[in-house]
């Protein structure tokens, strides 16, 4: 009423007359109704894909903090080996413990990626309580503690993220049966789960495009055309305020920033050996799915592995993170397979744009401090025995890790593993031919950062 | 028989007795039907994507030859107004009158994009004469003398292309089912001309995500996910063809190169000016589509141009195709759109990495040779007057030339458009922030190219 005689007395000319008020509450009663009737759907994608951004930033940010906590406690605590020791393993230890315990004692359904249970929700199968939103604040603190552990536990964030999105999706469709006194629409909530995998994806990555990518491939056999445009314009809207909240923390930056130039495109001779790449990129994803169901068929069979499960999921977890960080402990082990790097920074400097092969035995580039890719080269066994040691010890760490009870993602760990394959083909085709695979003309050097993308 | 000799004969440890044999006979059976029964679809989807690679590459190859001819001829004949006129105007009057005259002849259904037919044969309408292999030849036919046709026309190649796609994919169902004598399969015909649609882009552009998107967005209300991975095993398959044909070719190059290098990603700012670009290109759309239907029914209406259109559809391209050739006349109004240009040019022009401003009056920059954005640089027009005059031209003249019977594409003219849009508001945004929207710090240039883009 007051909002309306505000507006009644702004407009000078026109005079309060009782029609004309009724008027105008019948023209403000229709506007609402049509911005209710054709767009509400849009409003909640947009709340939908705002929320889910301004949620993953806010993780992102604290769990960079608290991995520049560990790093710095790590440098500080000086050269006893034992304290260093300690200070790496109990860290990762503690947080993916809490993040067992706290997210188990509130629901069963946080571990893990859920995507199988959102694919068999979008399949037809009715799991109610798997999108109750009690579930999302166990997820999401469990998730930001595990992605505090950092890259000695090895796990991913998007699986997840997608969940947590179907949940904010399914508790927003419920607020809006309840704004527009609709009854509950099966159509509506599916529509809305769809377009939640792709703000998930997208609100991970900042790309709208793979979140939509994502929600065709991986989700459903079908796929409507409807639900397209609405993951897109949720999708876009999410990774959009991601970039906008990033502007104003002023961390803008690529978020796998890749520079590759190329002068000549397309070199057939190179296609032979991307098809060598994706030949071992496949054959080691079927022996990683066989061992990882070996795996978890052997944990359950085992009666420690089995009774631990069962009763008490964070021992477990804190015996499985205690042999992984203490593998991953930089002056043991770690040391050949770069541990100090984060998961961004794995991926990060495996794409970096140099031939490291070219560049270790250089004394003067190795002298040049600040790059990523100096955590990769070992004085005795090569930037060649690095790589290869990370993938063979990763292959079973990474299962091992998926047996973990707690919220973690799986595709996160497959894209550095990927990465890594695809470099250390292209390190070895690059040391084979140092001058391009065309021995007559100007060099054209092979770049394993391709290589590494491809993978 | 003899091949099964050729093969025993080979392996010379291994005497041919008859039990031998009849093994080696079942086994090549059963692998001949493993072959068949597993991969069948996948092999017609390879040949697909090769065979329309091909057809598209040779139809490029030709009419950049043509084109060629075409400029050769125009600047060698004088300096005499007439011939000038006439070499310019009679040679793709001639072209497109072949074109509408050859196609129509043969088939009514040839002409037009093809499109929305698709659409409507996908929806599940029958429409058995419209994929007849017959219009094949008819359409690629015409299709590459409207090609030839260049910029006058203004029209391109994507809609048609992906007809003809479809046209081969049914021919190659027909033909499955009589090598496997199965029973024709709707479903199977249905898959095929989804990932024909992929096919049809991915040959166009070499770019396979492109195509499936393409297949996704526009081609029907529903998608089954496994003919996203056919479109994507076909698209890539004929992407990869074209650039082969390319690298034998030696024209290997990118077919749209942009060059843009952006420091500083994201600017909050600028993404207003990216807005008010946005509801601009969505205002002229909808302005297009509202003068494209109302001309449409215009021609049907008026006496001459229904009688034309119903009895001598190559006199009515004609006298059109002369009237659009005799506005684009380079020495006459054509020096205010850069009429010189091929489609292609276009919009490799209009990605250009530089600030037309800025370099428009310097004259140093202006007397280097070779910029292709020179075309656009009118002396006392400027840049800006020829962008918007290109920009009120084509919208009047793209409209008409979509009336023209002949086989054509009107997505590349609209790209061109939406590309001149973007520069046009990418200059003069340019022009008002001379050093970036932030006055302190740093000049961070606007970089017309990305409005381009957009646009």
């Amino acid at each position: 009423e007051e909002e309306e005689e505000r507006v009644l007395v702004s407009e000078h000319m026109w005079r309060p007359c009782p029609t004309a008020r009724r008027r105008l509450r019948v023209c403000l009663e229709w506007v609402k109704r049509q911005l209710f009737h054709v767009g509400e759907d849009w409003y909640f994608l947009f709340i939908l894909g705002v929320l889910m951004a301004t949620i993953s930033f806010m993780m992102d940010h604290l769990v960079s903090r608290v991995y520049a906590a560990h790093r710095w406690l790590y440098q500080e605590i000086g050269d006893i080996g034992v304290l260093k020791y300690l200070s790496w393993t109990l860290y990762p230890t503690a947080l993916a413990t809490f993040s067992s315990g706290f997210s188990q004692s509130i629901t069963p359904h946080s571990s893990g990626s859920g995507i199988p249970e959102l694919k068999t929700i979008l399949m037809g199968v009715v799991l109610e309580d798997y999108l109750a939103i009690q579930n999302f604040g166990a997820k999401v603190v469990g998730l930001t503690c595990t992605l505090m552990c950092g890259s000695s536990v090895f796990l991913g964030k998007v699986g997840p993220y997608v969940h947590l999105s179907a949940m904010a999706a399914a508790y927003l469709g419920k607020m809006r049966t309840s704004v527009t006194r609709e009854y509950e629409n099966k159509f509506k909530q599916r529509e809305m789960l769809v377009a939640a995998q792709a703000v998930g994806v997208a609100t991970v990555f900042g790309a709208p495009i793979s979140g939509v990518l994502f929600s065709i491939e991986v989700m459903s056999p079908h796929f409507a055309v409807r639900d397209y445009w609405r993951g897109f314009f949720a999708a876009t809207c999410g990774a959009f305020m991601l970039h906008l909240l990033a502007v104003f923390n002023k961390t803008i930056v690529a978020l796998f920033k890749i520079d590759l130039k190329i002068d000549f495109p397309f070199d057939l001779l190179e296609t032979f050996f991307f098809v060598i790449l994706g030949v071992v990129c496949g054959l080691v994803a079927c022996a990683y799915l066989f061992c990882q169901r070996w795996m978890m068929v052997a944990v359950r069979r085992n009666w420690l592995t089995a009774k631990l499960l069962a009763t008490d999921k964070p021992v477990y977890t804190a015996l499985v993170v205690l042999l992984l960080s203490s593998i991953t402990f930089p002056p043991g082990l770690g040391q050949l397979m770069a541990s100090r790097l984060t998961m961004k920074e794995y991926l990060t400097s495996l794409f970096d744009n140099h031939t490291w092969g070219v560049r270790a035995p250089n004394a003067s580039w190795a002298a040049e401090p600040g790059g990523l890719w100096q955590e990769w080269d070992h004085p005795s066994a090569t930037i060649f025995g690095t790589l290869a040691f990370f993938l063979v010890m990763k292959f079973w760490m990474l299962i091992v890790a998926t047996t973990l009870p707690l919220p973690a993602g799986y595709f996160m760990p497959i894209f550095i593993y990927g990465a890594a394959i695809g470099r250390l083909v292209g390190e070895v085709v690059a040391l084979l031919f140092p001058r391009g695979l065309h021995p007559q003309g100007p060099p054209r050097p092979i770049i394993p950062a391709g290589y590494a993308l491809a993978g």
